[in-house]
């Protein structure tokens, strides 16, 4: 933990207006509903009207246009959970690991390490990849051969980059293996969430791209390229040389069939199975609805019935 | 392996009576299908009938109102399954590791180890966790700094807790960053399944109650709550700061959204996706019904047509 | 990387016919899209004729009755794909560890390990274990006591094999464990994907027969059979006591019911949730048709209402 600040030096460093008494001082960030003295909270969404009310917070982080909505001291910033984010990140400097290779990993000779990189226990690194300065591997992570990590990641334990992909070919009843011979490529500033996996390429890469968050246990299959600040919840499969464009959301457990293209701008809900290419950006949406499960079941022998032409009886 | 034990000697232990031979002595359990002499096995439904008819069992538990549906030596127990459970841990005691840390176990000086906790290969205990007497870790267990565990867990190999929780915030079509300071607390008598991952969380702590039992290949997001004695089966996924009961039961690969709350004593089935809050006890079921392929296609044509609000032609 | 090879070379070890000249000198192979000078690409499907034209690659490889589709030097073979793939064998032989146990591994003095075996940077290999000639386990793979491994097992970084299946039984709202003291059985030619669970049987073994292929993040429940040949894509989640037949394809993301049986040959689309027995070969599906998100809610709605027999308004 770093700090105290006071809501001037805060604005200083970090932009944004404060209203009320510059001087106060600052320890930690906290929740409207947990926060308490020497505390600073935010309001996204004046929707949380009622908790910014009952807040026991000391200060407050909220948009210009909702200054009226408390009589805290308060910093006006037009981006509130993100300035959030970056309050907390100033009170919170040191929640990585120190830096350098743990004892107990295994780091191939021929691997390439930047500066100021953190390699975790039990962390294995394969030969020939490449990890770029200032990158955070989360103990147990496992980087296969000839893969490269760009700046500033941070990889969480359980991660499994570069294994092959899932390349089978039928003959007389048997599956005769392809060697992956692609390998991964990651960007910079990509996080990358506990146990997910993210296979190597058949021939050409699997492709990541510059400030992709992936949360965990998310499947990347062979040759998919995901574009730039696309952000992706957990438990989300992606098979083979599926093309995600850039700024894309992806809800948790949507699943993105192979070999299909899904334009910059889009959202997928949590839960959706994408089938089919997606070239408008906008918001796809698939869930069957849940019910009490006597209504559900009578509700899907109706439908079921309905799906083969017949009335409604 | 531990015994043989008689009739007799099970029953002064576990409770429940005797019909037929008390002295019988049972060296091992087994299924109605495949037990053989010596073995006991257990009737837990009545429609069981026909393999109890058909087993090769020495002798069987069931419940008190099915005494009659056989002629073999028996135990009358109230709940047949949980006794059964308890017979088997008679004869199985030591299926865990060895008490200890192993050597190749990565502890941090800080952190605090209670009585008979074993520790094994390969895992990597982060600062300032507490892990409670009696719990048991299978190897490559991760476990990051300021989280507690309670006493008599069992966590299964690949475990990670306490990975951060998947925040971020959008700025200028970027992520910044939220720094996950919560951590995650888990209470007494918890088993964890293979591979699941339990994010800490982002301000206040992601709380696990005592008695949960989790599958295998489960995400918990940031500031989950899950209640005493629920049990959840493997690949589903909680969202952040989802609150669920007392007494659940989840069916696998079934999504909770974040933010919602669930009652104690809901029953959620298998590949259900929840989307919002349930307050009243019962069992939920969203499932899309299968068909043939062709079946399906054309079933799912005239549903978007039925959806669309057009006629079925 | 080995070769390079003639065309001539190639049918002379793998079979086939050249047509054009024998004596080109091929060095790796590509896909048609990106494959250029010294590399041979394949036509599975006359559908990619298109791409055929356009490929820069100096020969191809596709089946007989394809032959008059390009000019280009080219190899006739009745299965392309899986030519293909062992032509990629002959380039590319050594993508897998150098045999050995790695002197991080921890491997108990009980297992048995066959000639030729390659055991990873941090795998843990229990009492009792036996592995098959020419298997390779990549890093950090767990393998729990008493489990069996064929011969050429690729086991990928992450998977564990042999946690405790999920047994559990209530009495008066806790559960109580059911010692899980079966074992896995996994037969010659398996390949099993990373972060994959395959858990041991409650009372009898899980078994997974020759010649299976299991993608990344697949769960196996206790005392699952898998039969030989069958593949399964990554993400999906398979209960208890399933039973599933030999040369079955199951897509990405499926979930398959417990104590269900599934006959040879069946093919299960991705996504799809199987509830009951399939006892007839054919192509089963089940996936809810997304939307655009607006059309999708009023879709939802109109056919909830349909659900609960009300007339479409």
């Amino acid at each position: 933990m770093a700090g105290p600040f006071t809501l001037g030096e805060i604005v200083s460093r970090l932009g944004g207006r404060v209203v009320g008494d510059a001087g106060l001082l600052i320890r930690q960030v906290g929740s409207l509903e947990h926060a308490g003295p020497g505390q600073i909270s935010f309001l996204s969404n004046s929707k949380h009207g009622a908790e910014l009310a009952a807040t026991r917070a000391a200060a407050v982080i909220l948009a210009p246009e909702n200054e009226k909505l408390t009589a805290l001291p308060r910093i006006l910033a037009e981006a509130p959970y993100a300035y959030f984010a970056k309050v907390s990140q100033l009170f919170n400097p040191a929640v990585a690991q120190a830096s350098g290779v743990h004892p107990s990993a295994v780091v191939a000779n021929s691997a390439k390490l930047g500066k100021n990189v953190s390699i975790g226990a039990g962390c294995v690194i394969g030969d020939g990849v490449t990890i770029g300065d200032d990158s955070c591997l989360y103990p147990r992570v496992v980087i296969y051969p000839n893969c490269s990590i760009g700046k500033r990641a941070i990889l969480h334990a359980g991660v499994v980059i570069g294994a092959d992909g899932f390349g089978i070919a039928p003959e007389k009843g048997r599956w005769v293996k392809i060697p992956q011979i692609g390998g991964v490529r990651i960007g910079d500033d990509v996080e990358i969430g506990a146990n997910t996996t993210i296979d190597r390429g058949a021939l050409d890469d699997t492709v990541i791209e510059e400030g992709v968050k992936l949360d965990n246990q998310i499947q990347v299959g062979h040759n998919v390229r995901i574009g730039a600040h696309t952000a992706i919840a957990a438990c989300t499969g992606i098979a083979g040389s599926a093309d995600i464009g850039r700024h894309c959301t992806i809800g948790g457990a949507a699943m993105i069939h192979g070999h299909i293209k899904i334009a910059d701008h889009v959202q997928v809900s949590a839960g959706t199975l994408i089938t089919r290419s997606l070239l408008t950006p906008g918001t796809y949406t698939g869930i069957y609805p849940f019910d009490e499960h006597e209504a559900w079941k009578r509700g899907a022998a109706r439908l079921r019935r309905l799906a083969k032409g017949k009335k409604d009886g």
